[in-house]
């Protein structure tokens, strides 16, 4: 009989007795349809946007709690509109797709602002002080302690009393020039492959995708020097981004996400770090910070 | 004036004299720029396969000093012609894409083995012994150590004087069914998301992807769980998997890659370590095994 290969993941979803005189292993599944509903919570429709392809939506919760000035100009560009008809105009294999206006280096083509801002401060970082820290206990090169805030994975350095947003999979950051202040937000990246957490700290990250993400990250890479496309033809059209909260109700994307400060979240990381089941040999005995899986589901 | 986002990372390319009174920075483009030829070495053709999609030709190093059994049986499939006509059967996002007979676990419809042997023994990990390693300095959470041998990724275990290839962007697994020795290297996966470093010591590693990440990880994903497709036309259609030395010479793709036991590979390191340019106001003084860059170049 040939080995097959479609369980190389199934396992993971089937839960087996671990040890007859320890508690029984829990997948990460099993923990979370035994869940109760309060570790589930809903998404500010004020701090929610909707990216909208031809292939589908993309979901994005904003973080005003680390990025308020950044969150704001955003709310402002999406209400009036500014991403209509804009695209993906840059898509580097292992780093990031990039949208907004294609043409915004070019002050002759750039599209006009509207009311929104055109200068913020740089928001790499914020004080802890205030900041509900869920510390993940696993060691991590780039922090001093790296845990989650808000359903967000961040870093926080004691010394300094500073906690920030990490570039894991799926962050959403704001372009900029090689000023610190040079964001807007208007041009927006999305990270699609290992984490680049140089970037933390030297770039305002300003939420992450919650639902959507295979529709960017299967973006065909660009071909010119870190993945622009010359040919606007190879551009993929947006439609608009919108603000949830102008969304019709019926037309919004029911989520319901995992809250992180919850004992079933901290029950989910610990069955990952240390796997039991048919398919693994050799717990891990560990979790990076960006292998945390962030649970979301659709409610029935 | 707009602030403008195309140089995310130019400025990573734009070396600046740091400090006055030290060494002067150089970018990683730098370093490269000005490295020795014996620095780089040449792909042997016997390790090396060529993925055939109709977007063009992934290249692959196999590890037979980690993987031996696996490597020869790779070796067979590809002479006799194995990948033919099959396809990528899996892309689950942020994970890995995995190709070969679709029909594997269907022994009515399974694609004769051929000469291939049908039962390998697991090749998770393998003696230190006779390796030459050379150790990234900074720390990481899955091993004791790591670094890299004869251009791969590794974690390694002073302990149990074990070394083993680490679950990076674009390392190449031989898909198993839960017993360790159930792999045979007919059905490979390719990781395209966040290093699942939980696989390392798990799963036999044969190889890394050295050109064309880009074909693969832009798969658009499956819709059925774990990124499968059921209907066999979103697929993406295999023409073959060659060993290049069955390839004519002048169909070759040359390559060369840097010497991950070089003193250049070692400076590339610590540029993206330390970066000192008009981008980053922060250097992150760290790097993790898998976002270090393994430089490949096309010769002139």
């Amino acid at each position: 009989m040939r080995p097959t290969t479609r369980l190389l993941a199934c396992a993971l979803l089937a839960a087996l007795p671990a040890l007859a005189f320890a508690a029984p292993y829990r997948s990460a599944q099993q923990i979370l349809d035994a869940s109760p509903a309060s570790d589930w919570r809903t998404l500010d429709p004020a701090n929610t946007l909707y990216l909208e392809l031809a292939s589908g939506r993309v979901v994005i919760e904003l973080a005003p709690q680390f990025a308020p000035e950044h969150a704001a100009n955003i709310r402002t560009l999406a209400r009036e509109h500014f991403w209509d008809n804009t695209s993906i105009y840059r898509a580097q294999d292992n780093f990031v797709v990039q949208f907004g206006d294609a043409d915004a280096d070019d002050a002759a083509k750039a599209k006009p602002m509207g009311s929104a801002k055109t200068h913020l401060p740089a928001e790499f970082a914020r004080p802890s002080r205030g900041l509900a820290f869920s510390r993940l206990p696993d060691s991590d090169g780039w922090a001093k302690e790296v845990g989650f805030v808000d359903g967000f994975p961040v870093g926080r350095d004691g010394a300094n009393g500073q906690t920030w947003l990490a570039h894991c999979y799926g962050a959403v950051g704001a372009g900029r020039n090689n000023a610190p202040d040079s964001s807007v937000g208007a041009e927006l990246y999305v990270v699609i492959g290992q984490s680049p957490r140089q970037l933390d700290n030297n770039i305002t990250v300003v939420g992450r995708v919650v639902k959507g993400m295979e529709l960017l990250s299967a973006t065909p890479r660009g071909p010119e020097p870190m993945g622009f496309y010359e040919d606007a033809a190879q551009r993929t059209p947006i439609r608009a981004i919108k603000l949830a909260s102008e969304v019709p109700e019926g037309e919004r994307t029911p989520l319901q996400l995992l809250r992180t400060d919850s004992q079933t979240f901290r029950d989910v990381a610990e069955a990952r770090r240390n796997r039991v089941d048919d398919f693994y040999k050799r717990p891990a005995g560990h979790i990076d910070l960006c292998n945390v899986a962030l649970p979301v589901r659709t409610p029935k």
